[in-house]
């Protein structure tokens, strides 16, 4: 079944330990759809400027991906500049420049209308709630988030919130949203504000999914409301930008490919999501998923087996 | 198989967010002691004052343990007193008093000279060494140390890990020791000073055995290096003082409970410590683990399994 997407298309310029790259093809969205489109079709809202070029169009269409809904503006993309020099696990922005996002207004060709899975990638959640509502036939929502919608933009954030199936965010995002610092209690209270589904994101250390009584339309007899998918110990992490957004592609991709949605899927998909994660930072932006084969991630999946199962 | 531990037999004075516990039965050898005596017979290397009496002696014969190897001397036992007010994951110190523990000088009772497992818990490395030294037919050693003995007894400290099967620290312990900020690189830094195994506890976030080439006496087959074994996400942390020695008692009393040291032996035993940890914490001091029943801890294992497995 085909995923729309709607987030950031953007050039990053990072700074990392292992060097610094230019003007890379980056954004939620982007990251979002690489690792979703090796699961199932993938399409793309957003809006671009006049440097979105012949050369980032190539990308998404070696992937199939579906560009129809990247708006072309006069002016340039969103553009970020950050360095993770310090620590590993956090972007420290230099710059960032909205140019064409600022006035954003997504338009959702009538193509992607029949689309049963929605991603909301992490933009204002006003827009996030205008997608929504405009496509009220999809089957699954998901969405993502950041600290500052989270304090400056809270009631906004919450009307989303209530039309979400599953939230994915990391654990200083799930914290300051639920104003408790353990992580159980956090959950509890973030599932209460809507999402069916709540996906911690730990970095280095893998992910945890909590599900609420109701997470599943084949209800009855799933008893155990917690599922941990390890991160594979990397020997180098080139660069983490899109980890976080690989991860929702894998999962959200892999749950789409899927006939029925059980909990036993829901597991799965925890794992693929691991598994984009932990290839999207081992190179340079995009790099390695676009390089990457659906046999090395069936491959990682069996090494992400191993690293966590007893026999 | 028989353990013999050697390390702190203490009384702790511990605030946390829970409340305050005074004069608390603690030390790391008491918490890795309780552990490992749901899985095997354990035997105590350490020295207590005149504070030490029946109702303490009481904690170690109701779980079987031998403290025959349980110096008295004049004066009183080791004192702690430290709070996690501002963070579970990290102890505030607020006093040590290390009393008739400044002049220990460990004997080892005949009784306990056939152990085939030996444990130096967290103590100066000199005495670490004297211990390993004076038993030279056990079959495996494991140990643990901190970050004052890495930072100003290295050498000592090194002359230790040379002797060791298994080193169990910390996330922040392995880099200090290594010198390397990536997990992966640190590890195999640490490996390369003469552990077969490396356990890196994540508090919160579980624990990954590193484990080298010549790691299991069955040498062979075995492919994976690495393991992970989850935290239990829990609602409330009351104390985490002794969850790392309960986490070994764990893991260490798991293994010398079976005949075959195999990977698939290390493996569960990575599951019974995480398991013991997430007892520890759940009461002040030993409270919870001398309350436990084999049952429960079994129990506990299937949780853990089902929050890590796919079917």
């Amino acid at each position: 079944m085909a995923i729309t997407v709607v987030g950031s298309v953007a050039f990053d310029s990072i700074e990392t330990p292992a060097g610094r790259q230019e003007r890379c093809l980056g954004g939620a969205a982007t990251h979002f759809a690489l690792a979703a489109s090796f699961f199932t079709d993938v399409r793309v809202i957003a809006v671009v400027g006049e440097d979105f070029g012949p050369e980032q169009e190539a990308v998404f269409h070696k992937r199939k991906i579906d560009i129809r809904g990247i708006e072309r503006a006069p002016g340039k993309s969103f553009f970020w500049e950050g360095s993770y020099l310090d620590n590993l696990n956090e972007a420290r922005t230099h710059n960032t420049e909205l140019n064409v996002f600022a006035s954003f207004e997504p338009k959702i060709p009538d193509a992607y209308h029949d689309s049963e899975f929605l991603f909301l990638a992490n933009i204002d959640p006003v827009l996030q709630k205008r997608v929504r509502e405009a496509m009220p036939d999809v089957k699954l929502v998901a969405g993502d988030t950041m600290n500052y919608w989270i304090k400056d933009h809270r009631a906004a954030l919450l009307e989303v919130l209530k039309g979400l199936d599953v939230l994915l965010i990391n654990d200083t995002e799930a914290r300051m949203l639920a104003g408790a610092n353990n992580l159980v209690q956090a959950a509890r209270a973030v599932l209460a504000l809507g999402p069916r589904t709540l996906i911690v994101k730990h970095g280095e250390y893998g992910a945890t999914a909590f599900f609420s009584s109701h997470s599943f339309s084949t209800d009855g007899e799933y008893a155990e409301h917690i599922f941990r998918a390890p991160a594979l110990p990397l020997e180098e992490v080139v660069d983490p930008t899109g980890a976080g957004d690989s991860f929702a592609g894998g999962f959200f991709g892999y749950l789409a490919s899927q006939t029925e949605l059980s909990p036993a899927t829901f597991r799965r998909a925890m794992f693929y999501g691991s598994v984009m994660g932990s290839f999207a930072v081992e190179r340079f932006g995009t790099e390695r998923i676009q390089a990457l084969t659906r046999k090395e991630i069936d491959d990682r999946f069996t090494v992400f087996r191993e690293l966590t199962h007893l026999d």
